[in-house]
């Protein structure tokens, strides 16, 4: 029967820097849902939430917390998720899970709503979970996905300069703390990172698999060919922590099927939902993590040729207005929002309107 | 004649960022000098710098700034170096030039020492002008130098994480004064950048082109090039500017024109003179800028397949041990040393043992 128009909700992790977020989100954007629980570590269990003008109380996790409730957002690592998502979907809920515990599983759907709506589970299906990709990979692929709908993109090799909120608020807390430990000259605290931070950076802490590779980057990988419904595109990522707050960087270089030109990827760019252009070539200013913080838009610019793919590379000046097979940008976008508890939120509005009911952009959010 | 075993030497810029580590590499490696003269802007003219244990004045550059001398070192920018390097150079003295001004000039050599020591001209050559490349080519090359000597790149996407110094003095200490005032809870200070540069990151502050690249992407494309002298390498990079203090950072992804092993790669980096590998899997350590600031090493580690050019890309598990033609790595070198002051020292080293005088290896260092 698919959700219900005013469903009844229950948020893990409330008290994650991802389910903080999530609140946030389902407050500001008016998020009709009805009963609203939320739940979390034993650590954080009795701790009271602010939300829409009252204080909700975190509730420890148990088979309690799904009795009559119509939506999960599971912000609580994979452990969590792949013990309780199951038996909510079981139950009869949507799961909306933002762990990487289904991200692999075929028979979960992986949806980034701008990108495959497609993917989405038909509103009859009752009880479901539903992926939210990985962070980088989504903003990676919210600017690189209207390029790919003028020419098919073959090879995808993104950097990326991500920030600490993707390991959590205590490493959100160590970078700051980094900061005042250095301007009052103390020795750094380095309990969550390890090491300093501050005008640091290092290899993204993920384990490093068989092919050198580590999680971060092979996710990039694994779920740019599903979200892209294509195992053929080639896809090489390098994935850096640098000392940024919580907005994502992503250096994303392509080569196409068939040329296009920097002027049209640039208005398809422009287009695309969920996304703003910041591309002033005379005033040298394009996405930076400072402006991408708390918004939803993820920014996108230097939008240019790449000479590693172009067709013609051995001019040292490319027209301009030449079409061509290798394109370059930069995206900057928010990892708590797009990057986490935004594009969640979001995949919950989608199945909303997909069961004939209120939209965002009935609430004039859209 | 070539240069004279001890030579007298100039060092233009000498308060500079640069021209300070100049000094301190020219001390702590012995360089064999006669005379030594420092020049600097007119508002550093008077001042007195510490060198060898005694203070040495600088002067202001002026037409006997280069009376009996052999050896020049510009370190003062473009404007600077168009203006002094021929005149030096007629003179019969041997220029090292950190600038970018005569890196596009097919009569002057671009060097670094460990990639293409065949650029140097002969000892009998009298006066000549060398240039010094650009630091974010020499960490990117100094990585995949090794690997072309296995199989010749023939496209390299290079992904910057730039540190403070490559935009001077002002911009480094505003990266710490910012840190100070973010910690006070004062607003920040943005003179030099323009912008928060504490907790972001932007596009690297160099001018965009008609094509869309800025100056320190074209530098790179170019100076690839004629490193390696191979006009049809293709070259894309991205750059940009992190809130790291004298350490440059570069994702290098390869396409090579025959497939190599890992294990191959890693031991022609471990091998290769100036660099060190930092490649530690299990225990997840990789070059990071603050173990490669103030080292002569460029650090590389990451050694792995990639999956946008290796030729088999379609399988989730690429097997370790096979080999590859697509290859990612990540560099981290000292910006101010091998990506300027000691580049530019080892060059007059290489010009010296040339010439039949002490190198660095009679003194030990090599």
């Amino acid at each position: 029967m698919g959700l219900p128009p005013v469903p009844n909700v229950l948020v893990v992790g409330a008290t994650g820097v991802v389910g903080e977020e999530l609140l946030r989100l389902l407050e500001s954007r008016a998020f009709p849902h009805g009963m609203i629980r939320l739940a979390g570590s034993e650590r954080s269990a009795g701790r009271r939430v602010a939300y829409c003008g009252t204080e909700v109380p975190i509730e420890p996790l148990d088979e309690r917390s799904l009795e009559d409730v119509d939506l999960v957002f599971l912000a609580a690592g994979g452990d969590v998720s792949r013990r309780w998502a199951p038996a909510a979907a079981e139950a009869g809920a949507l799961v909306v899970d933002s762990s990487s515990a289904f991200r692999r599983d075929p028979a979960v759907p992986l949806v980034v709503p701008e990108i495959n709506p497609q993917a989405l589970p038909a509103p009859a299906a009752g009880g479901a979970i539903i992926a939210n990709p990985n962070c980088s990979t989504i903003i990676a692929l919210m600017a690189a996905t209207p390029v790919d709908g003028l020419a098919p993109v073959r090879r995808l090799v993104a950097c990326t300069y991500q920030a600490a909120s993707g390991g959590g608020r205590a490493m959100m807390e160590e970078l700051e703390q980094q900061a005042r430990d250095w301007a009052a000259g103390r020795p750094l605290t380095t309990e969550a990172t390890g090491r300093p931070y501050l005008f640091n950076l290092f290899s993204h802490d993920s384990a490093i698999g068989a092919d050198g590779a580590n999680e971060e980057e092979r996710k990039m990988a694994h779920e740019t060919a599903r979200l892209w419904g294509r195992e053929d595109v080639r896809v090489g990522a390098t994935c850096v922590r640098v000392p940024v707050l919580r907005a994502h960087t992503v250096a994303v270089h392509l080569e196409l099927a068939a040329p296009v030109t920097v002027a049209a990827a640039r208005a398809a760019i422009a287009a695309f939902p969920g996304v703003r252009l910041v591309d002033d070539r005379p005033g040298n200013r394009f996405p930076e993590p400072r402006e991408a913080a708390a918004t939803d838009d993820v920014l996108v610019g230097r939008v240019r040729v790449d000479r590693a793919f172009a067709a013609a590379a051995r001019t040292d000046e490319i027209r301009a207005d030449a079409a061509t097979t290798g394109l370059a940008l930069l995206a900057c976008g928010d990892q708590l929002r797009k990057g986490a508890a935004l594009n969640a939120v979001q995949i919950a509005e989608a199945m909303l309107e997909r069961a004939g009911h209120a939209t965002p952009a009935d609430r004039g959010l859209a």
